[in-house]
C-alpha cells in the first residue's frame, strides 16, 4: 500500500522532477490543498482528485491514509518540497498506527531554492529557514531563532512572512535581525514564484521592514558579504579569497 | 547569450525537473565537474560536453563564459541545487564584466531535501544548513554558527561533513552542538543519495560523533522534538498541539 508524498516545486508540471511526475502517474488518487491540486489538474484529470481547503491538513492526511487502506495507490501533493514545512511529517504521524502504509517522500524544489534562483545566488553560503507563522509555534521561539540566526551571520530565508492577522510580523522580525545585521544588508523577495504574476524585488534590510508582502512571498536576507551584481543578489562562497575571479 | 546554471538534483535525469531537462536540451554546450557530467552523459551525448576536475570551479566558470561569448547557449551543471553551495554564485562573479551574458539559474532539489525524504520528514520545522568545509571559510566562523544554531534548537543539516584532511570535523561539530542539544537527539545521515550505493542510517547525536561519513554524506541533526516513527526521522510541525492527530 503505497502513499507518495510529492513536492510539486514552485509551479506546475514544468517545475516537477521526472520522479514526481512518475509518482503521480503511478497513483490512483491524488489528494491535496485545492490550490496545489489545481496546478496539476489539467495533466492528471484522469485520476481521482480529492482537494481540501486551507488548515485542513490533518483531515487531508486522514483521507489519504483511508484511501490507501482501501488498496489504492495515493499521492499527497504539496507545493515546493513536501519535507519543508510540508505534509511529509503529518502524514507519518497520522499513519503511525498503520505500518502497512508504505510512505515514500518524493522531494521537490523548495521555495528557498526557487526564490534564490530568481534573485540570483543568495544561498551560496550557510543559511537558515524560519517560518514567521505563529499558528503552531510560539512567537517567543521564533524571536529567539531570528536573533541567534542574525548573530551567526547566516543568510536568513523567511517563509510565511505575513497574513491578514500577522501584518506587522515582518517589521518585527526585521527589527530583531537589525540588532546584529546592518541596515543596508542586501535583501530580496519573490512573490508567486513559478506562477502567474511572479514578481521579485531587491532592497535593504531597512526597506524590507515596510515591504508589501503576503503569505505567498519568500524573503531572503543576505549575510554580511552578500552584494548586488547587475541587480542580482550574490553571496560569495569565498573563492575570491583564494583565486583570481 | 544564454548561460543556464542548472541543478541536477541528487541523481541523474530521473531526479531533474522538466525545466532543467529543457535547459539542457536548449544548450549547445554543457560544462561541469566530471562526476556530474557523467550523470547526464548518456542522455546528452549529442551535446558538446566539457568536464573539469575538482577544485577547478573558477576555471570551469571561465570556460562557460567564454563559450557563451562565442555565441553558444551554455549550461553549467551542478549536483543538487546550483544555488546552495553551488556554482550559481561564482558564475555571476566571473561573468560580472560581461552584462551581455544572460544568466538564468534553474533550481534543483538540494541534498538537504533529498536526504530528508530518505530519512522521513526531519526538516518540517525551522532548520539551518552548515558546511563543515573550512577550505573557503574560517573554522572559527563555522564553530560560532554551530553553537548558535544548536542554542536556537534548529534542525541542523551538515554538508561536506568530512574529507581525508578533515576526518575529525564531524566529531568536533557534534561536541559543540552537544553544549545545547541532548546526547540522545535523533540524527540521520544519507550517503550517495539518489545514486548507486545509497545508504541511510539513524542514530543519536552521541553515536553520530563516530559515524563513518565522507564528503558525499548529508547529515541531519534533529531539534528537541524530532523523534523516530517506524525507523523514520520525523520533526513535528505542531499540529498535535491543536488537533487530534
Amino acid at each position: 500500500m503505497k502513499l507518495y508524498v510529492v513536492g510539486l516545486g514552485p509551479g506546475g508540471v514544468y517545475e516537477m522532477t521526472n520522479r514526481a511526475v512518475a509518482a503521480l502517474e503511478a497513483s490512483d488518487v491524488i489528494v491535496g490543498y485545492t490550490v496545489y491540486v489545481d496546478l496539476i489538474r489539467e495533466q492528471f484529470s484522469y485520476k481521482t482528485l480529492l482537494a481540501t481547503g486551507m488548515k485542513k491538513e490533518v483531515e487531508r492526511c486522514k483521507i489519504a491514509v483511508e484511501e490507501c487502506l482501501k488498496g489504492k495507490t495515493v499521492a499527497m501533493v504539496c507545493s515546493g518540497d513536501a519535507g519543508v514545512y510540508g505534509m511529509a511529517g503529518i502524514v507519518h504521524e497520522v499513519a503511525r498506527m498503520y505500518p502497512e502504509v508504505d510512505i515514500e517522500v518524493v522531494p521537490g524544489v523548495t521555495a528557498a531554492c526557487s526564490a534564490a534562483a530568481v534573485l540570483g545566488a543568495p544561498l551560496i553560503h550557510d543559511f537558515v529557514l524560519i517560518s514567521l507563522s505563529d499558528l503552531l509555534t510560539p512567537w517567543e521561539k521564533i524571536e529567539k531563532r531570528l536573533l541567534l540566526a542574525a548573530e551567526a551571520d547566516f543568510v536568513i530565508c523567511l517563509y510565511n512572512p505575513s497574513s491578514k492577522k500577522r501584518h506587522d510580523y515582518l517589521e518585527k522580525a526585521c527589527d530583531l535581525i537589525m540588532k546584529y545585521k546592518a541596515k543596508d544588508t542586501v535583501c530580496g523577495y519573490v512573490q508567486h514564484i513559478g506562477r502567474e504574476g511572479q514578481m521579485s524585488h531587491t532592497c535593504t534590510l531597512e526597506e524590507l521592514k515596510s515591504a508589501k508582502v503576503d503569505m505567498f512571498t519568500t524573503i531572503i536576507i543576505g549575510n554580511s558579504e552578500t552584494r548586488l551584481i547587475h541587480e542580482k543578489m550574490v553571496t560569495p562562497r569565498g573563492y575570491e579569497k583564494r583565486y583570481e575571479v
